[in-house]
């Protein structure tokens, strides 16, 4: 597979106002997307709500995404990542089955892996159960609590597992992530993400992220990406200011669920996260609400 | 349920030399157990490897443990947490038809919750599922991530989540435990989790314990629990400190899977852990068995 | 010198209102805790704001302590660790010279030794310069980020450092402190420095501990101790309960600077803590107040 | 001051094979960096040991570089933060009659500020005793431990702080220090302090660093940044490669140690670290040694 560019949207679950699965909302979400100029979409991750969601839910959710990629608009990643190689195994088959574009695999993140190695061999189980498919590792070691760098971990992998393809890297560790882009001449497709940081990622080479926040602010990346391409530096940083402004109110009111918050507010609503993750009360939403108006960053959001 | 008492072993998950489990083997386990004095057994747990199985596997292992268990010999616990509170509800209701004793939920360890609260809100869910069964909750934060004191815990749960039976605590806070024992005079159910220091546990005022290492060195907590009721502190010690150079070896050895290095020593083979667990090269198992007769403590082992 | 019993206090460094060491007021100190059952005072440690003192205001307050104590009424201890051990020893020979009981040594905090190895050789540099005095290293991983442990460092220390006569060890590791007890049939003096956790540090056989409660609760923990040596463990739990209900509102109203604020509580004004370290405002200070004659506990609380 | 551009390097202090001071090395030191193109020399901090050595060490030091500055041919900054306000005052007082550019505070890395306006207020009280001076914060958390972010620090020091120039930050935390850059139209002078990551500061718009590798690798930096100045970002990502695989050689060889033995290696002997540090034992020196010709930099090397 070619390496991927441009914004890759990691979409939220839909869900209904009861808390179960809002699958119909999926065709809309996909053609949201692509109004708005992103070129991939990865399921099933932290933003997906994928460790929340059962095995069947999940195939539900990939099948929805595939139905509406018959064109291959967009490049469709299933995180199939989980505890058990058994069940990402049988994931990732169904996966491949659904049509998807290229799988991803996570950290463990209860054992969590000491090395390079053993987290290569990890990964390499369930790779080697779908050899036609892409695998992206996902690098996130805030959640997954594995800190073994990426540079380590390629090392280890790139005689294991043929497979693999990249990494979606989040994480702030620019030296290991440098020494990715590097390794073997840049062999692997290195997707950065941390949205708060594109720019400095951009002057490393990176070429694609993958984000939660392009799924309601693409344009602002778009721009971003654009400015940084004309040498414009100033105006890149104005740009990643605005974005940094931006996720700092997720912060504010509580984490990840605010993004849910945000995709109200642009008019894409996908209703709350599951437990454990908390939800704004009505009255936050307001204050949040506020909150974004006097970001006075209209133009910068997606539009339905 | 009344308070449970004495040793509960955190059984190890058989597996054959091919990686797939060893169901055969249970039964025997069961009478290894028995016979060494174990009052219970917590299935599925860390050191059974639950997170590692797929749904199917950790049913079929809960059925062979409740078929041995039929004069109730034991208590069976069945470890249902997870970070999914709907594939939880399915194993909780699984494990209720298979007639186990108890179940147990884990804090979720990829969003993880914050507040006592939160935390009580996520298990409420699969609690109520079961209204039948009595629900420990297991605080195991080295490996959760969930840092959430069991103190704020039980305010939030103590109304929330009426068949909440007690706690396994796998944590060194004694200040935390301490205060989980007198909460409500003595309300809930605390089960010590860390072998290592069951005799500070003692003196709090804790009467069970849910360990690894019960698995293979039975009858030495059970030596400590005499002196320690019969006053007799200089003898407990002097056995928490065996206890102590027993469990160093685990360190030495690279960690939980030195569990099933320790049961094959006994005489009790259960294979290997799962990937992303590492296990001993043989040559390492020679030298882990040199260190093992070096403690000069066969008396202290679990009994074929 | 034979091994410690008791209550060892850590004074708090008495500030005048404007910020400046209140020398003054030692004397009083000093008969205060003399009256209540104190056996030793661990001066310019974690609560004595040695760290926040310059090194003539050190040598103050040093020699109006032993100033107090011509007739050896009580073991002065002098906290004379730091991140360089030129200072360090400059230190240590002024102590000698004011006449200490003994020194103690910090792990460096600025630089942090990675093994027990370069933790000794460190300490070595400081003790041989005071040959003729005993020296107990000072283990407070939470605030010196040193997480050597200390049957390590004691491995090491034992050939090293021939003054080196135990450990005050403030952190909540049983397995090393217990390891610690244990090494060289219990050549080393241990002591307890975690208030909260006395009653499980007294089953593992320690005699003394020093503790900033102890200034202000002493007749709390003599009972402890006793209950305890009576075998009456129901009673000793309550009061260990009672000292973790008192200590949660050192969290509650914002950390160690809570300490002062019970000193006031109870007769013996100290000032306040030096910045870094925040401060009561005087309406917080009510709203403690009111919340430690709620605990009902005026009887433990030391008399003037 | 006009805000600070180019390489500025934090000086190792010179020991001689005995441990103590080398200062008759520094002349010799000062014309080694003016020769390499450095613009100023931070002295006294982790690199330069500052908290291994007494005040009157640091006093020498002090005096040896500002004895060369007579023509202000570089910046000369003296850290003289601490964990006693009153030990940083009198340093900071001495560093003014001494005649250097600027002071730099740390975080009291004892007992750690917890808010933004903790942190202002302790520099504060040190900032004051120099109102001539600018005062630049030192923020290096993994040294000191405080996580303070440096956007909340500005919002609080900026009415606080009237001579704050700006902020060496050692640290990576692209978010905050962008923050900071755009604080108050950018208002203060950012030193970026992480060497393997100069690239990504560039393009946020920083201007000068303060780097320990700056010390014996100055022509390498001075490429990058001319090559991105010339917007040739393959060549500054090559060149931050090779700064990335000479830094990977300190993580190899046992951390800051290493620093002093690339000082040796292009022939600027500056002795070793002291305890607790740990420095290269004479075998590893050869291996390093071989390792660092390997790189094949010698071109990028600072000139004797």
């Amino acid at each position: 597979m070619k390496k991927m560019e441009g914004l890759i949207a990691a979409p939220f679950a839909p869900m209904q106002a009861d808390g179960k699965l809002n699958i119909d909302k999926i065709p809309a979400y996909f053609q949201f997307l692509q109004k708005n100029g992103i070129t991939g979409a990865f399921i099933n991750g932290s933003t997906g709500e994928g460790v929340s969601l059962s095995h069947d839910e999940k195939v539900k959710i990939t099948a929805a995404w595939t139905a509406q990629n018959k064109d291959k608009a967009l490049k469709v990643i299933n995180l199939v990542g989980g505890t058990s190689y058994e069940e990402s195994i049988a994931s990732a088959v169904s996966s491949a089955e659904l049509g998807v574009d290229a799988i991803s695999i996570l950290a463990p993140y209860y054992f969590k892996p000491a090395s390079g190695k053993q987290l290569a061999e990890f990964c390499a189980k369930i790779a080697e159960a779908v050899p036609q498919l892409p695998v992206y590792f996902y690098h996130i070691p805030v959640l997954t609590g594995c800190n073994v760098s990426m540079y380590e971990f390629l090392q280890a992998a790139d005689s294991m597992i043929p497979n693999l393809a990249g990494i979606k890297y989040t994480h702030e560790d620019f030296m290991d992530f440098l020494s990715c882009m590097s390794y073997r001449e840049g062999k692997y497709d290195m997707l950065w993400g941390r949205d708060e940081n594109l720019l400095p990622a951009l002057v490393l080479g990176a070429r694609g992220g993958v984000g939660s926040t392009f799924n309601y602010a693409a344009p602002l990346y778009h721009q971003l990406i654009k400015a940084y391409d004309k040498g414009n530096f100033a105006e890149a940083r104005q740009l990643q200011q605005q974005s940094i402004d931006m996720i700092r109110l997720l912060g504010k009111y509580g984490g990840i669920a605010t993004g849910k918050a945000y995709m109200r507010y642009v008019g894409m609503e996908c209703g709350e996260f599951r437990s454990p993750v908390q939800n704004m009360t009505k009255e936050a939403y307001k204050a949040f609400e506020a909150d974004v108006r006097a970001l006075n960053m209209e133009a910068l959001f997606s539009k339905i």
